[in-house]
Formats: C-alpha cells, sequence, structure tokens
C-alpha cells in the first residue's frame, strides 16, 4: 500500500512540477493532483510550498473526506475544490488549477471561452464555461467545497460532458482543468491557456466570429472517440 | 536508395525541430515535410510523436499518392494537404504546418493578414490570403486533402503566385507556408508569425493604413527576383 | 556592527538580482532596499550599476537622512523616496521601484489597477491607487523626496493601509512596491506586474467588470491575518 | 591603421550580437555600425548573415562615400542610410536599425510615438517622430540613402535635437536609432522597443494622456546634461 501511494506521489508532483516549464504559474499558484479510485485517496500539493524546493514527502495524501492519509504538510487549501470534482466526474483521474494569465482574464471578464478555431475543437468540443459569480452564503461558507459545487452545477445545468470540454472558468477566479491523470490535467491546462490567449485577439479583430460547427465536429471527433485518427493508435 | 531517404529524413527531422526552438509550435501542434520531386517521394512528421523524442527513423516517406513507402509510424494527419500544394505549386520544395497564435487569430477571424510595412513586404507580395470556409460536404469528406484544394483554388481564384507569398492561413483553422525546401518553409513560418502580431497591434493603432505599393515593390524585389541587392550573392 | 551590514547588504543584493530573474527591470530600471529599524539604516543599490556586475560591497548603507554610512558608490537615485516610505510606513522592512511594463502603463494612463480578481485579492485588498500628478513646484524642488510624500498623502487621503494595498503606481511614472523585507517587497512587485497585466485585457474584454466585494474579503482574509488558512502555518 | 580596424570591427561585432540577447532581431534583420571620424571609415555587419555564424572579418569597413576599404562581404543593404546619419547628425558615433515588433508597429501606422511616461522621457525628450512617406521617385531611386535624407529632413523640419531624441521610426518601414558608439545607439534601440510596447497599451487604457512637460524635463535633465546626478559621475 506505501508503495502505490509512492507512485501516485511522484507522478502528482512530476504533474505538478511541469506547470513552470510551461509557464502556467507565477511563484506557487497552482496544484495539481491525481485520484486513485481504487484505493479512495487523492495525492495534491502542499499549500504555499514552493515548485524548486518540493520533494517526493511533500506531497499529501487525502481520502475523500480530505482527511490526511499520509504526509506531514497542509494540502492545497483548494483539495475541497479538487474532491468535489472528483465524486461528480467519474471518469476523470487527474485535476490542476492554475491562475495562467488568458484564461484568468476570461474569468475575471465572466464570459465563457469562446470555440473559435480549430485549435480550440481539437481539445473542447464547444465554448468553455464561466461558472455564475458564488453567492455571498457560497463564499463565507464552505467556500473551496461550493467552487467546486458550483462547476458541477454549470455543467449539469448547461448539459455539458465534462468529458468533451476538460476545462472550466470559475467567474472573478481562474480555471480548473481535468484529465484522465494529473499529466493529462496538466496537458488541457496548457491548451485552454493557448486558446484563451488566441481567442481574446481574436474577438478583438472580429467581434462576431465562431467557429462553424462542422469544423468542430470534424476536429474534436478526429481526436477523440471510436473514430479518432489522429497519433499514433 | 536507401542513403537518399537518409539525407532527405535528416532534413525533414532539423527542419521539424526548429519549429519547437523558434516558438512556433505548443505540444505536437505542427508538421514540416519535403519532397524529393526525382524520387517522387515526401518526408514528414510522423502523427502526435513529441518533439524531444523523434528521432530520424520516425520520419515518415511517403510517395505522392500517400502510401507509406518508408518507417512503421503514421504519417501525420496533415499529410493529404501537404501533398496536394506539392501536386499544385510545381515549384515548391518544402511545406510546414503550425498552429502559431498571431497567425491562427487571422486564421480564426477569418481575415487576410495585411501587408503593412516592409516587414512584410520582404517575404511576401502582397496581402496574406484567408481562403473561404470549407463547406459542410468538403469537411466531412476528405477534409485534409479538401484544405489543400482549397488553399489552391484560393491562389488560382485570386491569381496570386505562390512563390510570391508563400504562406496562407486557413479560415476557422491555421496556417500553412512552404519553401524552396523543409527549412526555407519553417523560415517563412517565422516570418509569417510575426508579420501577423505586427499587423494585429497597427491595425488597432491605425485601423485604415496600407503600406505604399511602391514600397511593397521596391522591398520584395531588392531581395528576390534577378535584380536582388540584398545579401551574399 | 560591520557585521550586521554585511548580512543587511548580502539580502539586498539578492533581492536586486531577483528583479531580471522575474523579468522585472530593463538596464538597470530598478532598485531594492531594506532597513534594519533598529541600526536606522537602509541598505540600497547602488545608482546606475548593471545587475550582471553588481557586487556586495557594491550596495551602499545610508542612514534615514539619506547619507551615506557605508559604501563608495552613490545611492540610487531614488534613495529619498525609499525613505520617505520607511518614516511614514512603520511596518515595512524593504521597498522596491521598478518600471515593469504593464504596472507602468497603468501609471501612465494615470488609472488605478482595478481590483478585478482573485489572483489580485490574494495580495491587494482593493484597487492599487494611482497617485495624483506632483505640481510644478514638487517636480522642480526635492522631487524624489515628493514622490514619497505624494504617495504617503494618497494613503492617508484615501485612508488606505499600506499593509494591506503594497503597491502603488506614481502618475506618469511607475510602480513603488513594499514588504516585511526586501525579498517580500520583489515577492508584491512580481504579483503586481501579473495583476496589472491581466487587468489591461479584463477591461478590454468587459469595461465595467469589479470583483465581488466578498470574494475579495475571502481570498484576502485568507492568506491574510490571524484567520488565515494558506499556507504551511 | 590594421589594429585600429580590427578594434572598430571587434566593437561593431559584439554591438550586432547583443541585437538577439535582447530580443530585438529576428534572423538578420538588424545592422548596428560604428563610424571612426578620425580616419574616416564606418565599420558595419555584413548583409544577410546569420548573428550565430558571425565573425570578425566579415565585418565590411567602408569609406563615407560607402566604398569598401576592408573586408570581402556586401556591407549592410541599409549602408547608405547609416553615411548620410553620420553625415548629418555629427556628434553621433553608432548607428542601428532594427525590426523591432513595437517600435515596428508604431512605424507601420505611420504614428509618433508618444512621450507618456518618465521611463521615454529618461531617455527621449519629447516624441520620436515618425517621417512623412517617401516619394515614388525617392524609393525607385536611391531608396537606402533617400531613406537617410527623410530621416534628416524630419529632425530639421521639427527643429529636433538628435541627440536629444537618439531614435526615429520610418513612415511604413522601422526604427533606426544611435548613440555615442555602436552599443550606446543599441542601448537606446532597447529602451526605444520598451517605450514603444509601453505607449501602444497606455493609449489604449486612456487615448489622450500625455506626459507633464515638467516632468519630462526633470527625468531627461537628470539623466543628461551639465546638471545630470543619475549613476556615477
Amino acid at each position: 500500500m506505501q508503495l502505490k501511494y509512492q507512485n501516485l506521489k511522484q507522478r502528482v508532483l512530476n504533474a505538478n512540477l511541469t506547470l513552470p516549464k510551461y509557464g502556467l504559474v507565477t511563484f506557487t499558484w497552482g496544484n495539481v493532483s491525481e485520484i486513485d479510485r481504487d484505493l479512495g485517496v487523492i495525492a495534491i500539493k502542499p499549500s504555499g510550498v514552493e515548485y524548486e524546493l518540493m520533494k517526493l514527502n511533500d506531497i499529501v495524501v487525502v481520502d475523500l473526506n480530505g482527511e490526511i492519509v499520509e504526509g506531514d504538510l497542509n494540502p492545497s487549501s483548494d483539495t475541497a475544490t479538487h474532491i468535489e470534482l472528483y465524486k461528480a466526474f467519474e471518469h476523470i483521474g487527474g485535476v490542476v488549477h492554475t491562475h495562467s494569465r488568458s484564461a484568468t482574464i476570461w474569468a475575471q471578464a465572466g464570459i465563457d471561452i469562446p470555440a473559435l478555431g480549430t485549435t480550440h475543437a481539437d481539445y473542447f468540443y464547444g465554448d468553455i464555461p464561466c461558472t455564475r459569480n458564488l453567492t455571498h452564503q457560497e463564499i463565507n461558507g464552505e467556500y473551496e467545497r461550493n467552487t467546486g459545487l458550483v462547476i458541477i452545477e454549470e455543467f449539469q445545468h448547461r448539459n455539458i460532458d465534462p468529458k468533451a470540454i476538460p476545462s472550466v472558468i470559475v467567474s472573478g477566479h481562474a480555471p480548473f482543468s481535468w484529465g484522465k491523470n494529473a499529466l493529462d490535467a496538466v496537458h488541457n491546462a496548457v491548451v485552454l491557456e493557448e486558446v484563451a490567449a488566441m481567442a481574446l485577439a481574436t474577438r478583438s479583430l472580429n467581434s462576431g466570429i465562431k467557429i462553424q460547427q462542422e469544423l468542430s465536429d470534424k476536429h474534436y471527433l478526429r481526436k477523440h472517440g471510436k473514430n479518432a485518427y489522429y497519433g499514433q493508435r
């Protein structure tokens, strides 16, 4: 059992260390987790620890109630958000939260990131939703848990499949992304940042533009699902 | 014959590896090819392989029907686009496709990249065309081949010489560039990205501006054609 | 006493060397200082010396009247501004001045940097103020000292706690930040630059947007004050 | 005499190699020269040679008629512009031409780079002028020489001291900067690029803003002239 945690922790450490590599974080502003659904545990970045100093045993293992199972440090203050996402989105294996610049700009503006091209369509099958604002009560109560619940509400309310759109922006706050595992979640966070940056300038050049629906279908489906033909399969 | 492929593959590998160096690609989003017209073969990047891991024998050699002549991996999913460009533009030796940020922004906006200064005129003799949208039928049929055909149609319809404007942006998608060989195609892709970035901000400062025609003539012709005097000749 | 200065100077040297690391300075355009309130001295960067060449003993130690206590070089031309800030803001231990691009843009525009999201709220409890213009007399008199006095006036006039908003932008000029010590001041300068950049694009997407007050309260207070729960405490 | 050229060539080589370091050039798009007024010669970058491959003896020495005095390569195609600037601006020792992104954007827009803050005022005592367009005749005649003449005309016509504003943008083209020597010219080109970038966003936030005249006077004069007190003097 100890060994299983070490592997999980190593993957989570590695995924966290890719955040500065891809320019997604300033200081400690980001956290990646991965779940082991068989063991019922989540490994996550400790709160406020610098990436250059982070070691394997700094990674914290918690259960689905947020209780620490292994580790001496406090887990990320956003742990409760991660837990809600794992509970509601049953297929996902990794979650990442950053304040990457362009995605955060859209979150601060409170506007969905529109699907405007094939770069977006290769990874996200439609606009990336911006949540509603949290209420005063939600903010002053279990804030991080409620952030997760508001994300889930947005996907349910709009009938969005979280596998098909593996990212969200939280109004006034910043993005969350997810994937098959920790590294795949970070991969999606990198793409999110790139499409968010492209969308900012595209809309400023041509304010009414949208991607053709057929083009979105084509690009998403050539990379995902049973008829995919991109890559080495 | 084997030796000829190795040289071709090496040049194509090298050209692909310059894409991350110049900041033109995220992950595996780009592909470069080169044609050997005597042998009737094209060497191209494999689909979805990371640049850091790519080795000489991962490069795939295909014939002009897209059949694999040498190599164990799938060629780039955009191979059919490359092939159409080689067939229609007889003088070109290399093709590159990227999702470089600024050029893709213009593609997503569906607007030609306007010629606004001598940086543009040194390489592109006029506006860089944005294709029409593909039809539903073109998207749902042989999509990648049709992308090539729509590019060619745009150049023929507007009577543009592909030697004088060695790049295009595909509406809702991203740019393609070409050149004498694989490396020259990448060179043009770097310039395309730079002039696309400059044009975004120039138009936002002065929405009606255009380059003087005489200045475009002067700069293009001092670098190209029989009276060129730039560089070491 | 000599030993105490060496430690202070070393911390100030280190903090100055982080400025190019974080991309906050061009050439020598930035200076960091730290005060030792027990000894009544301030260590500060010398004027116009390149970061690559700066050595421990180039750091200048001055008293609170600006008189040189140790060092052979001229102190930063902005020393008088630092001194006024240390005198008025009794809790601060470090001050930094840069011309970092995005913060300077807001300063040049003469507009407060608005609080638009949690990235801002994590560090700054409200809008980051832009001072009034200095008068002709203030500019032509003790300019650098008056810059400090105008900053202090702005905080007093608006009743802002400099601990809660550890940065300011000086109209037509550039930002100053402060913190517990030299390195903490630089940390705040990095965040200032990031939120300034985000705010530029956010306002261009959605010109009327503001952060919810409850969200600002929540994020600031989860990192600061007696009920803070972010990080390892 | 040979030895004197070697030193001059070495300084010019070094100054050219700082261009990629500061991000001012793509490929070979930039050239720096320095004059030795006693010997009546100018050393300048060869045309179209890559920075990574450039060696000391690739630097070309020409006289004030543009005749090659030493060197086997063609001098920069912009040599005639440099020569006119040296002839008209008697106090300058170095000239640099780049297509650095933000300065070129203002040149393409055909708009002076406005003085909006102290970053600008520290180096440029007023707006950085954009020349008029060259006439058809000027473009089709001795184009590079005429570019120099149009720059000089602009400074004379507006009664600008080229020492006080050591840069210009040529309409539809790109910037030229100058200084005491080759390296000082590059220094000014770096500042030009930074203030051009800041001015773009400042004007987009606040379209009517200008720097206070007193602030411009103060900052320029604390770094330049007989009462300067910035740096180590």
